[in-house]
Order: C-alpha cells, then structure tokens, then sequence
C-alpha cells in the first residue's frame, strides 16, 4: 500500500447539523461530489466527508454501537500563536465546544482543541518546529 | 479556519504493535519528525501519527474511555478493483484482519475494509467515478 489516503469520513449523528458546523462554523464549502446523502469537503490533497453515522457501519459491516472516546484527533497547524487565538476565539463566538483553551503545551508549541457535532477533536495548534 | 488539515493521529493501546503493523503490514516509512513517543508517517500533504491512546485524551483533556465503533473511517483509493483485490489479499497473507471482503458496492464502486491493531476502520476502495 502506497503512504496515502484518500478520505478521511467522519460517521454523523444529524447530517444537517453537521453541515451547518463545518460550513457556518468553520465557513467551509462543500464540493461539487456532495449529494443529499453525502457531503464532501476537498480539503489539501484529501477529502473530508460527513456521512450518517449508520450508514457508515452499516458500509463497514460493524455494529454502530460505540461511545466515549473515538481515539483520534485531527489537527490543523495554525501559521503563529496568535492565528491559533484568533481561530478559537472567532469558533467560540459561534457557540463551539472548545475543549482545551490554547496553552503552551509540553513539545514546545501552542495548542488548543474544540469538539464537532459529534465530539470529534479538532486540535488547532502552533507548531515553531515546522 | 481554511479548508485544510495536517494531521490525524490515531490514539493506540501498544505503540510498538501499531508501528509494527504500519511499517510490517502496509510496509510504510516513518518520518525524520518520529520519536519513541510518537511516530509520524508522511502521507499525501498530511501526517498520521500514532500516539498511545491515554496521552492523546490527556493532550485533549478528555476521559479515554471509550469503545465500540469509533465513528470514522479512513479510505485508501485503488487504481482498480484488481488493485483492491491485490492489496487485501497481501494483508490477509500478512495476517491483517479484513472486516469486508472486496465487493461491487451501492454508489458504484468496488470496496473493503480492513482494521488495525487499535479497530481503525480502512476503506480499501476503486472509485470509477474519480
């Protein structure tokens, strides 16, 4: 298997409530592959997609049973410490979770996470090494 | 935030049996950035991590307690169904758990699913319409 991927799809509880998180919150735009039971975000050489919880197992033939944590984060680099308060601030005047308020974390950058609909861990981090 | 991310990092139990399974089974390359604490695979313009599970809940400050499904899928596309046939047959000779054996899929395509040591669903798919 080649060092890639394609799609990262996050199973949702209310599609249109995710919808409106990744596009009203986030202020993303979906693309042109998203379908009423499907929606896409093209992302940096990936693709997001949000699809009903459900129907993801149910494609995956798994029990959609699970709770606690997912045991996984995704995480987006912000250009300087500043970005990542700005990020969080403007998230948080739009009614999100945030999880952690940014910090100097222990690996020498400046971090922070909020949740999604679904309690999927967004890190939104400054990272002086990259 | 822009439409992107940069990494997604999978919270695992034992550190040394998912590198063992990244590096042995799908035979990938860790990145110069990967310490004893964390490895790093540089794929497509983004990194997977893996980090043990209870650090990651730690980092966001959440309880680590979860199970059952998690919710989300990672998808690996093919150059053809031969392709997909190919590289689950190669896994399963390796051991790999195949959770769906390849098959012609509703939304026209061609897919399978296999998991890794910590159940992280992968989507081994051929999408005709890409």
């Amino acid at each position: 298997m080649e060092q890639r991927l394609t799609f990262i799809t996050l199973g949702v509880k209310d599609l249109q409530k995710s919808i409106d998180f990744y596009e009203n919150k986030l202020g993303w735009k979906p693309s042109e592959m998203s379908t009423k039971e499907i929606v896409f975000y093209q992302l940096n050489g990936i693709h997001l997609s949000l699809y009903p919880l459900k129907e993801l197992a149910k494609d995956a033939e798994v029990d959609p049973a699970g709770n606690g944590f997912k045991g996984f984060t995704i995480s987006y680099n912000a250009k300087s410490e500043k970005d990542v308060d700005e990020i969080i601030d403007a998230l948080r005047k739009k009614g999100v979770n945030i999880i952690k308020e940014p910090q100097k974390v222990f690996w020498g950058g400046y971090s922070s996470y909020f949740s999604d609909p679904d309690d999927n861990l967004w890190e939104v981090a400054f990272n002086p090494f990259l």
